[in-house]
């Protein structure tokens, strides 16, 4: 009898109806004849509540007492979805983070799980038990209570999969699966059946935001089955594994992109050898992500080209401001309302001539090209924010992904 | 440097400007020069709100389930407390019941504690660190979080001042410390500076409410000097402790009372042996508390008597119908809207007469006592509500209670 090990969100326990709902999804998983380990998350806008609590009291954040302070919010979802299913008749038990045996590093607000103790896990599953275990937290080997930050109870839960060696771990979501692109942009958009973990990896990147990255890590170091679906409509989701060799695979599995990013533009360094590396390692400091970074070289001085969250602009210019005596640049030139536009697919290592494409399209609808990054299996654009919804139409048929989804839903 | 252990109840922490006054309270204490553990309860109405959501999943009470619903309250109270603390500049750590090494019965709901693991808390305290301690909660010896029931943070903060061999434990709540009689009753009733274990046993027992039995009771086992006093004003509150042996000890030290009573007289059983056995189990059986019992008999047939409270009169009159084929008495009687008033004071036991003073008065101002029951250091009388208050102020002044008091805080 395999292990399915299932995550839900918390909007999916966002209320009383909600969490029977849930129940109901984990009875019929088990009356399919597995073992149901479920993995949830604090109730809707519980955390935010609590951290607006937290703010109340203290300005400071205390990492510490916020772990403790907010790992209290999916205690209260794991106690009371184990009612919901016990009031069914179901034999449920709710497992804290320590009580699962998760063990993480001794460090707050952003710990990573080192291992799973799965003794007692195990023996409640062989007396025919469903586990619901509280997402998000685990415990450090001096007795503390951490959190894992953003995205952990996907963690969690794929954790647990691979601890358990689970035949599947089941992230339910609010929408049907993974798509080519967001049904919201594309009308054509249409779910996939499968992506590999590298896909997925760039597809949650570059925010599909239905499953988090780390999870996928995860899923990918320790080969862990992942399906995201709905838990709303009953429909198979999308399956998330090690890439097979299929003749005929679409070179371009979807299409990603992120709106307000701005292109920061440092003129006029003079070439050392560390001049990279302090402009960087001072964005990192101040908490700056830094995406595609061009660097190009004009009449013996140095210019760097990188694109930030627009959010980070002021940050940005605030730091490289305080490095401009050690820098020696000449200016900061910045451009605001860009968005970022790529295009994923393991496929295209093997295929020559896939960038080549999505210029041309973007070409043919007068769309100019800002900066451009490319790995094995994506091509990122930076582009202007008010073309994107064209460009990411005219990919999305120049690629012809709508067809090649359809096709896969006749096949099912 | 001595170990001050402080209890907060649910009111004290019950918005974020509370929580820091209690912090300010923690600080000064710990400023005298002690070394602090503060217990604290759920805020205000938290478990109230954390009932209600498990209503609205489960009709059926699962006990496990709650005490992982309920526990979270003082998990949230402990790390706000602590962040302010902190922010104050205060080194504070929170732990809830399991960091603390509360170690309780495996029993959900109820549990007692059986041990406490106290080498985490001494380190810390070794450490110059207050700590913030979960009341109400330990954990089993099998991992599960354990709930002490009612009045359980106050058991918490009474055993872990005993584990710690603290030189007191303050008990803070919104009244001044244990009064003669309810101030709201009679406006002469005046503070206590000491009331003897068995005596707060009385009063905590008959309704006074500042402080819960059990932690009275575990006190008195491991002689623990508490202390029951306002957060509100910095003044004196009552010491409750070992009885002294000291002459003009006051007889009695005050006056408890307890309105919603109901008497009922089951009529003409026959004289057998088990027939008292069969009542009362089968009252407890249902949950009933019957205070006063009293037996007569009359003409060949016994006639029963007890005080229950009102609000259990409908569960006592359907067991009594359904016990009466095997009981055979021949009615049930019963009296509604009547009250208890004792009289309370360790004196009693070598001062002949007191009972007869009481019934004295009562019989001046006209009042017929229903029933009565003895103890050594209480008389308690069941007599109709309407006449409580007049009874308790007659019997106040006729004791000179306050007077007493007047003459102890002038000697303070």
């Amino acid at each position: 009898m395999g292990i399915v090990v299932q995550k839900f969100g918390g909007t999916s326990v966002g209320s009383p109806e909600r969490i029977h709902h849930v129940a109901d999804l984990i009875i019929n998983e088990y009356k399919r004849g597995s073992k149901v380990v479920a993995v949830v998350s604090a109730m809707g806008h519980t955390t935010d509540e609590l951290v607006h609590l937290a703010n109340c009291v203290s300005e400071v954040k205390y990492k510490r007492e916020m772990d403790m302070l907010l790992s209290t919010g999916e205690q209260v979802s794991i106690a009371l979805l184990t009612m919901a299913l016990k009031s069914k008749g179901m034999d449920a038990i709710s497992l804290t983070g320590w009580q699962a045996g998760i063990e993480t590093e001794s460090f707050h607000g952003n710990a990573r799980i080192e291992n799973i103790r799965t003794d007692r896990m195990k023996s409640y599953l062989d007396e025919g038990k469903v586990l619901v275990v509280a997402g998000f937290q685990g415990m450090s080997a001096e007795g503390e209570i951490t959190t894992l930050g953003r995205g952990g109870s996907d963690t969690t839960a794929v954790a647990i999969a691979a601890a358990l060696e689970a035949d599947v771990c089941d992230i339910y979501t609010d929408v049907q699966g993974v798509y080519t692109t967001d049904p919201r942009v594309v009308s054509t958009a249409s779910k996939l059946d499968f992506v590999s973990y590298e896909e997925m990896l760039e597809f949650a990147n570059l925010g599909a935001g239905v499953i988090h990255p780390r999870a996928v890590e995860f899923a990918k170091n320790y080969h862990v089955k992942v399906s995201v679906r709905s838990s709303m409509e009953s429909v198979p989701g999308t399956v998330i594994g090690e890439e097979e060799v299929v003749e005929n695979q679409s070179v371009v599995k979807g299409i990603a992109f992120e709106e307000d990013v701005t292109k920061v533009t440092v003129k006029g360094l003079p070439i050392t050898v560390d001049g990279l590396s302090v402009v960087f390692s001072s964005l990192a400091n101040k908490g700056v992500n830094v995406d595609i970074i061009i660097q190009h070289i004009v009449q013996e001085k140095m210019n760097i080209s990188f694109s930030i969250k627009t959010e980070d602009l002021q940050d940005t210019l605030v730091t490289l401001e305080d490095e401009k005596h050690q820098l020696q640049f000449d200016s900061v030139q910045y451009e605001k309302d860009l968005c970022k536009v790529s295009i994923v697919g393991s496929g295209m290592v093997s295929n020559p001539g896939v960038a080549a494409l999505m210029f041309n399209i973007l070409a043919e609808e007068g769309i100019l090209v800002k900066m451009v990054s490319t790995s094995e299996i994506k091509v990122s654009t930076v582009i202007t924010q008010e073309s994107m919804k064209k460009a990411v139409c005219a990919i999305h048929d120049g690629f012809r992904l709508e067809a090649k989804a359809k096709d896969s839903v006749e096949t099912m």
